[in-house]
């Protein structure tokens, strides 16, 4: 690459790396992966810990449901094989997201362990070195779940209506070690999140 | 949502919204797609961009064929089918960065009209509101591209050993109507597009 000519444009040859994004733009990129049976609390938790975050000026993003099934994994399905290609591509953008320097919420049942996993090596086996990856187990009883079951699903569970919801007529293979298992009151999750972040 | 009992955590129920997070961010997201044939530019000018905006400390995120083809989408070849999937996929995530304030580059030969005019609309008809999207062309010609043909791919395409390269052995549909071309020149170019993101 040539010199530059001007004084307000500078750049060296080659590719900026994380570390030298990471410090220019003052900040750590990071993904918290959000597990647990349906209404758990893990968007709920993710996005109050999103606004807090925001609002203090710190980036942040949250990819969840509304903006990964109805976009980038609108092309699938919920075959095994789907299932698994769905949380393959959310553990690619994360970690794209991450290695930008953004703090990556994913909040997805997600609940097979392998397919987790998998996630969790595509970002310590980053080929231009590891990029932190948490797994945060929203803990919650299925009885509390049942209980505030927003969308209705564990009712039509048990009365047969839907065959494969997690926890009812699907496993759920909760994590062996997760980085942190969140208690089921919002305020002592959004906390607890935020003490594993610092 | 309950009030917080703490002080130090303030949030409020639903989700935070594009203005509130580009605002707190103090970042304002959108999708600079550059289009253009092999050795056109792309990359580089790109990635000068980037290094120049980081370093003032402006979010700035660069998805290219290492980080893409080598990841998110991996599972995909050059058929027809496959070449417009890796198109989506990118306006998808390109989408998804734009939306956290990121302003995005995405460097891609990406030959078909169609498929950049996706991810336009992708961006155009977002359910939350329209996210900047502006293409850029790295109008550099052929025997100019040829010329530095860093990856030696023209000598292989005249050489009979490629038989698909784009503006030799397979078609590339310029831009009708970009947001800015590019000089061939470097230092150009990049200035003519931190004019157009002024």
């Amino acid at each position: 690459m040539t010199a530059t000519k001007s004084t307000n444009i500078h750049w060296h040859a080659g590719n900026l790396s994380r570390e030298e994004r990471w410090k220019s733009l003052n900040s750590k990129g990071c993904t918290l992966w959000f597990t647990g049976l349906s209404a758990s609390g893990k968007s709920t938790i993710a996005s109050a810990l999103e606004q807090h975050l925001v609002n203090q000026g710190t980036n942040c993003y949250r990819l969840d449901g509304d903006n990964i099934r109805f976009g980038l994994n609108k092309n699938l399905g919920f075959s095994a094989e789907d299932r698994a290609e769905n949380i393959r591509r959310i553990g690619e953008v994360a970690k794209l997201f991450a290695d930008s320097g953004c703090i990556t919420l994913t909040s997805f049942i997600s609940p097979y362990r392998k397919d987790r996993d998998l996630c969790r090596e595509l970002h310590e086996k980053d080929k231009l070195g590891a990029i932190p990856f948490m797994e945060v187990y929203c803990d919650t009883p299925i009885d509390v779940c049942e209980q505030r079951d927003p969308k209705g699903l564990y009712a039509k569970a048990r009365a047969g209506e839907i065959t494969n919801l997690t926890g009812v007529g699907a496993p759920y293979e909760a994590p062996l070690s997760p980085e942190l298992k969140t208690d089921p009151d919002l305020e002592t999750a959004v906390r607890q999140v935020l003490r594993l972040l610092a």
